[in-house]
């Protein structure tokens, strides 16, 4: 029985090598390409898509899953092995449900929705990207069905990228989470406006860059491991436990887009690089979900970034960075000013009081319009309608409003939520976490990270894939995804900082 | 029939695409990768060529190659199509002959040979390097085995690189040359040595790249298709007619590197972009040969970067660059400077005149080590006796001989004839051309590449590599490899800058 799982390992070896070489060639493309590298670099990348999607659904793959159920009845469930079986039985039967024709439709409905997204995005004009979008949520929806029965049309969207995640057990967690949110930005709003016009004074790049490089080395980012580059949108891309890269935007007119990207893109990179050595080349050297990579990117960022303890350290390198812009501001002012709550129009640049908001606003259109009581047409005028409602804004365009993120146009329907997700992730293991090491704040203080990075390390990172996200969770913390924490947090935080 | 060689043709875009990302995964290793990379990054490169061979050396490949020949009968034998299908018979029936043991085995011997190479080196040590070496060169001998009947061991060898070259046809190439150059070179040593030092200065890195850089663009590099990284070893990846790389290393202490190293890849590059793009996605969107790709590096880089009309036009942008160092030089003296001849123990740092020889002495250790009439445990020593007998010098150790390429130890016996006919044949294709457009000269001390560059086009770079080298060369200048035009080159050149 050993030959047939290793056997199958050898597969697993290939396509995950597949898999690596796709990361290679995405970052590629994004970081280095030449501009008419572009037509050759999708051939190459559909090449390596359909090979592995080949070997993922292949009849041979089929017989070796079967096979291989008494070897597992065998094994210990929790070992690498079973895992390991479990989780390409899943890709396997999601992959096998859905047909050639879909695959090929959708694709071409990605690329085409995002060139059109783009161009519609430029033009500040939904009606230029309806048609596109029609197609998409069509698909999508098509999609849906071949994995009936299910509970709600949603689920199997939101599978994809939370897997095990029931769009009922978001529904409950946002229900909960938003009257306090709603409450809480209220009750901001009827205090003095912070002001932090010192974050936009000029910043050179250089010196950002710099200052950003020494942060992420404190927090365990180790460059033999790790590189960063500049690129147009941030992102990470983790290749193996020896090479992760992120990539960073500075605005040389706001110190917040460098510095808190940096970190929060280091907290994926460390995700990365910390997968259990056994692991490697298998599908489960990966994330558990797209909400526990947030976690992890949005701890780094906001729980150690944004906290008074980290700029206890830091502020003074700051200081000395930038003499003439922040020698006059204290350490107080500082913090304030990168913590001020101000409803906007841009998810991205939404602060941690609001950004959630953000997240419900766009599932609620998504289940609506998966659903079909929301007609696409109709997105632009209940986006506004709505946005109005939780934030009490109006955008000038749609560039500014239903078409600010790409998400919809590449087919990412059932994204979103993994955002806020993520954001309660982080502050409930921050709790277990701090809990177990009650020095946290004052090791943060003195600039250390080792026990934060240690305490991932064995609690989170080390698993990779191995679990599903809501049995992680319960592993870790005893309990499954909770937004208690989260309120807890920015309740005691923000009344702090605005004296409710 | 069509829709056999359709079906053929797909299998092909799939091999070349797979080709490609290897391309980018051996770009990114040497330009990119953290050091820690490496281990994951090696399995990758494994599994990509891994499947590149199983596609070529299929049964289903094979059969295809058979069904294929009623098609290839019935079309112009010059036609993209059925020289596809020729080139990949020839790598189907080379790749089949092989086998699978001795694949593995090799592979192992260059991994393990190279690093034990650069320890060797390190240390100096020719000893050390010895067992690997022999292991190597028994390997090659048995590879050769493969491809009986031969007419001589070394073809198959040299084959790999030159196609359809036979080592009959180099010894008397190289018989021809190799008087002539040896004469030169005695003439020159009579005459007052050159006084060069002016190009040792201090020459600060960013000056130099941006001089590079400006050069190459007016070589006709787009930077829309193309880009430039600095590396400890200078080479060019390209990967389609959109995107293709090279590399540079600046020595601050000594402007030659940089300089000429830039223009050389710079020729590479060139050659990569201009494949027709309906050899996109074959095996046929590559150089004819190494011998033919090095006809163009050399081109860009001695015959017009270091003729007297090139720098009539660019001498003074350098001695605006460096108006310390070079203010005080005038044109003339920088011409002989950059042109001086010096018999040097180094490869890759000798002149015009004397690097021929350096290959001559490569090719006939490599012959003899292959029939047998070399021991490997005599190859130091034959080195240095052989190396004082051309140029007149002694090593003073093994890393300034025997041990200064990388080529053997990665298993690459054969490939250096082709730097000899590389330089050879830039001269033939620079006769012929220059004889099309007496103008030459004249547009070259304008600044003006483009009538050159459109002329490689046409006339070389458009057929990729539908043709074999010699059969491309008659088919260009009328003649195979040809060593006079060189020969009256150098001589021609040498007389005048010698005054002999």
């Amino acid at each position: 029985m050993d030959t047939l799982f290793e056997k199958f390992k050898k597969k697993i070896n290939q396509i995950s090598d597949l898999n690596q070489a796709n990361g290679v060639l995405g970052w590629d493309q994004q970081v280095n390409m030449p501009a008419d590298g572009a037509e050759g670099r999708g051939y190459v990348l559909g090449t390596i898509q359909e090979l592995i999607h080949e070997e993922l659904t292949s009849p041979e793959m089929g017989q070796m899953l079967e096979d291989l159920k008494s070897f597992e009845k065998s094994q210990d469930p929790d070992s690498d092995e079973v895992r390991l079986i479990k989780f390409t039985r899943r890709q396997y039967e999601k992959r096998t449900k859905v047909s050639t024709r879909w695959v090929g439709e959708y694709a071409m409905a990605q690329t085409v929705g995002e060139s059109n997204w783009e161009k519609a995005k430029a033009a500040s004009d939904f009606k230029m990207f309806l048609p596109y979008l029609e197609k998409i949520i069509d698909l999508k929806r098509e999609y849906a069905e071949f994995f009936k029965p299910y509970d709600h049309v949603y689920d199997p969207l939101l599978d994809d990228f939370e897997p095990g995640m029931k769009t009922a057990e978001v529904k409950s967690i946002f229900k909960t989470l938003r009257p306090r949110q709603v409450e809480l930005i209220k009750a901001i709003n009827q205090k003095p406006e912070i002001d932090n016009r010192f974050l936009y004074l000029e910043y050179p790049e250089k010196e950002q860059l710099e200052f950003g490089v020494e942060v992420i080395k404190k927090f365990g980012f180790d460059f033999n491991k790790a590189r960063q580059d500049k690129s147009v949108h941030p992102f990470t891309q983790g290749l193996n436990i020896g090479d992760a890269r992120i990539t960073t935007r500075i605005d040389p007119g706001y110190l917040g887009t460098g510095l808190f990207g940096t970190m929060h893109e280091c907290g994926h990179a460390l995700y990365e690089l910390g997968y259990s050595p056994k692991l490697a080349r298998t599908l489960l050297s990966d994330g558990a979900s797209y909400a526990v990579h947030e976690s992890q990117s949005r701890m780094w960022e906001n729980l150690v970034g944004r906290s008074l303890a980290f700029w206890k350290y830091f502020y003074p390198k700051l200081q000395a960075k930038f003499p003439s812009q922040l020698g006059n501001v204290d350490l107080k002012t500082f913090y304030k000013g990168i913590n001020k709550v101000a409803p906007s129009l841009i998810r991205v640049e939404a602060d941690e009081a609001t950004y959630n908001l953000h997240i419900m606003l766009r599932l609620e259109l998504e289940i609506e319009f998966i659903e079909g009581s929301l007609k696409p047409k109709d997105l632009s005028e209940a986006w506004n309608a709505r946005i109005k409602e939780y934030l009490g804004l109006t955008p000038p365009n749609d560039a500014k409003g239903v078409l600010q993120d790409v998400h919809w146009s590449s087919g990412y329907i059932g994204y979103f939520p993994t955002y806020a997700l993520g954001n309660l992730l982080s502050v409930q293991l921050w709790e277990k976490l701090s809990g177990e090491m009650p020095d946290m704040e004052q090791r943060i203080e003195k600039g250390e990270f080792g026990n934060l990075l240690h305490w991932l390390r064995t609690n989170v990172h080390v698993h990779g894939a191995k679990f599903e996200p809501q049995e992680l969770i319960r592993k870790i913390t005893g309990s499954p995804i909770d937004p208690q924490p989260y309120i807890r947090y920015l309740e005691k935080k923000f009344s702090e900082i605005y004296k409710i």
